[in-house]
């Protein structure tokens, strides 16, 4: 692959930065200088770049949770057959908590914690981020139909709800481990959910 | 009950008018300004009620959380015997939803809100948040447990993990919500936990 340019360079340095900023400090709470000066970037081109902090925003919740599908789908797609679907579940979440308590817990998933604080308050990043749990949640989907299908969930349950009940407890999990740095009870609440809840009826006796 | 002082009187609206802003706008995106133009007090005196914006928003977690299980407590005292645990806790998520919902989804649980946001930034909120979550934890508990002592939901899960998993759920979903402000599926996810997932296993056959 040949070096990217330079200006290429620059701002995939300003998305890492952002992401890493806004990991930690929340929209409102990082500001463009703080990005900047990271990088050290002049204030003055950071406009060459993106149009508005509010695009530059958008542009790296893409970016952030396009590079985590990309890791996740590698990982399904080089354990499966090794591993069954509900082993995959349990080793991402495990692999996730462990890399977000690595911030003492404080970087969370971004797309939660920008969700959690901006809501619909900007169109752009709004848009951003319901593609983005739209994305995690077709993922997730394909991933209990198939264990539907090899008898490892629960089969009274449709996979999408399975899917959108995994991630709310997921991101309600990290919102609570960001507040208290328990990597142990969040994990706790995660098998519970794997292990009791969602279970074959059958295996649930 | 003798009418408040006014001092009393200014510091509640400057509590009430931070906790409708903080919903909004959350931590960062709020300014001491905002909320002193809402309540028509100038901005000097701010700080003879408050030591700083911290210590102030610590104190409306408290108020706001405190406020919310007061109702809580009510309701469940007086529908006990007429409704059993599980019809207790679908009116309240029901009840919450809609509350929620009249603010476009805006105006959410402020404790998930903040906590996302801050997490461990602030001692002070921090601490604030985690007594409030206990709080919430300890209801829910409580109320698990009666609907295992009724058989009205599975007796395999401590009540306490069944709380804790509810909690996420709970949050989780409506920070979905305040994203695609779709209360149907919050809804939804809500009456999955408890009619699919929580329901005891004699019943789920």
């Amino acid at each position: 692959m040949a070096r990217p340019r330079r200006s290429e360079q620059t701002r995939e340095d300003l998305i890492n930065a952002g992401i890493e900023q806004l990991s930690l400090h929340g929209y409102h709470g990082t500001g463009i200088k703080q990005i900047l000066d990271q990088v050290n970037v002049p204030k003055g081109s950071f406009y060459n770049f993106f149009a508005s902090k509010e695009a530059f925003v958008a542009e790296l919740i893409g970016h952030y949770s396009d590079g985590l599908l990309i890791q996740l789908n590698e990982f399904l797609q080089a354990s499966q057959g090794k591993l069954g679907p509900i082993e995959q579940l349990r080793t991402v979440y495990q692999v996730s908590l462990k890399s977000f308590a690595q911030s003492q817990c404080q970087k969370s998933c971004l797309i939660g914690a920008l969700a959690a604080e901006l809501g619909r308050e900007s169109d752009m990043c709004q848009q951003a981020l319901m593609t983005s749990v739209n994305k995690w949640l077709v993922v997730y989907t394909q991933l209990f139909d198939r264990a539907q299908q090899q008898g490892e969930v629960r089969g009274d349950i449709a996979p999408k709800q399975l899917a959108t009940l995994y991630w709310s407890a997921w991101e309600g999990t990290l919102l609570k481990m960001k507040l208290n740095a328990d990597l142990d009870a969040a994990a706790q609440t995660m098998e519970l959910v794997i292990s009791s809840l969602l279970i074959p009826k059958s295996a649930n006796q």
